[in-house]
């Protein structure tokens, strides 16, 4: 099979299994290219940190490892991220551990900070991981010239409900809404309508 | 009597008699602050011109006038203008004439440009004069901790819905609908949102 996999949908659950889980599934899958936002990554001690320093990594699949090998394979991969715990911000370690909190060596439990190891061939920081991925598909519309490849902000509105009734929660106030990093609904479907407005001005 | 004269309110309509009720309106109203958001300013040659260069005072209320009187008696003064042709502009001129379409010498039928003559107080220039004018809400906002003084989204779409209802024309396109220097009225409520969320955070 070739396609995109998206990192999201893997179930690998655990260390032990996870890299030889991640050569199977990329044997299998072969994918032209894989595509990471705002997916967590171990720190140099193999830990996964959340952006406070609390280490969240039980019951998660490793993704990064995934990754990893992908990119020993030579497949193609971009990383989204915008707090320095996320696949790819290995790529700017030195600048993560002197300008986030909790990232300095000695800020968490292993002695170590939460920035992640693993790197991609392209990274891409955004303030909200969510908009650079809007910023992406703006991007890749006026590549193409295909209006159709617009983030609208009916799309990000409608991903929004389905995220909040399939229970996904807003880590920040740590209950279930629409809100992402702190921030509300609406602003999301805001930042969605000025990509959209200037991506389709542009195109005409 | 003393408060803020909007600008938009007077109904000076010839430039015989303008210089006089400026005198007479400053007179009777004493003004605290006076506050000119994109209102159209003579040129150096006393000529009202919009941005494509073409002679619009006709029937037009000289408001310039009135702000230039009010910089003589010392009334504090604040302009927006998003295309050099807007009360304020004379502060930059020489910016304007050489990166403004129809500003340079020569450019208009009269054999000046559209550049404005009138200054102000403050001058502040916006790629939109109202998201300015949103701005300065956002600055007064934070300046006195009060966030009912934040123009709100809500407050954006009302705007547009009753501007549109009392028939004013979105003048790139020469039709009646909420639309505001050729950006669609979705934009600006967007533009509403983000000033609204990043400043009411701020206040928190």
């Amino acid at each position: 099979m070739s396609g995109v996999l998206y990192a999201e949908d893997c179930g690998v659950n655990s260390s032990a299994l996870s890299q030889a889980a991640a050569t199977e599934m990329l044997d299998h899958l072969n994918p032209d290219v894989m595509v990471s936002t705002e997916r967590v990554g171990r720190n140099e001690n193999g830990i996964y940190y959340n952006m406070r320093g609390r280490d969240y990594g039980m019951g998660r699949a490793r993704i990064d490892l995934l990754f990893d090998e992908a990119m020993v394979r030579g497949i193609p991969t971009l990383a989204v991220g915008d707090g320095g715990n996320e696949i790819g911000m290995g790529l700017v370690s030195d600048v993560v551990k002197i300008s986030v909190p909790f990232a300095a060596p000695g800020d968490c439990p292993c002695g170590g900070g939460i920035g992640a190891t693993s790197g991609a061939d392209i990274l891409m920081t955004a303030a909200v991981s969510n908009w650079g991925c809007t910023a992406i598909c703006a991007a890749m519309a006026m590549r193409t010239g295909d209006a159709r490849l617009i983030h609208t902000p009916k799309m990000e509105a409608r991903m929004l409900e389905v995220m909040t009734a399939n229970g996904l929660i807003n880590s920040a106030d740590g209950i279930i809404d629409g809100h992402v990093d702190g921030i509300r609904d609406t602003t999301h479907i805001a930042l969605a309508e000025l990509a959209d407005a200037i991506t389709r001005k542009a195109l005409l």
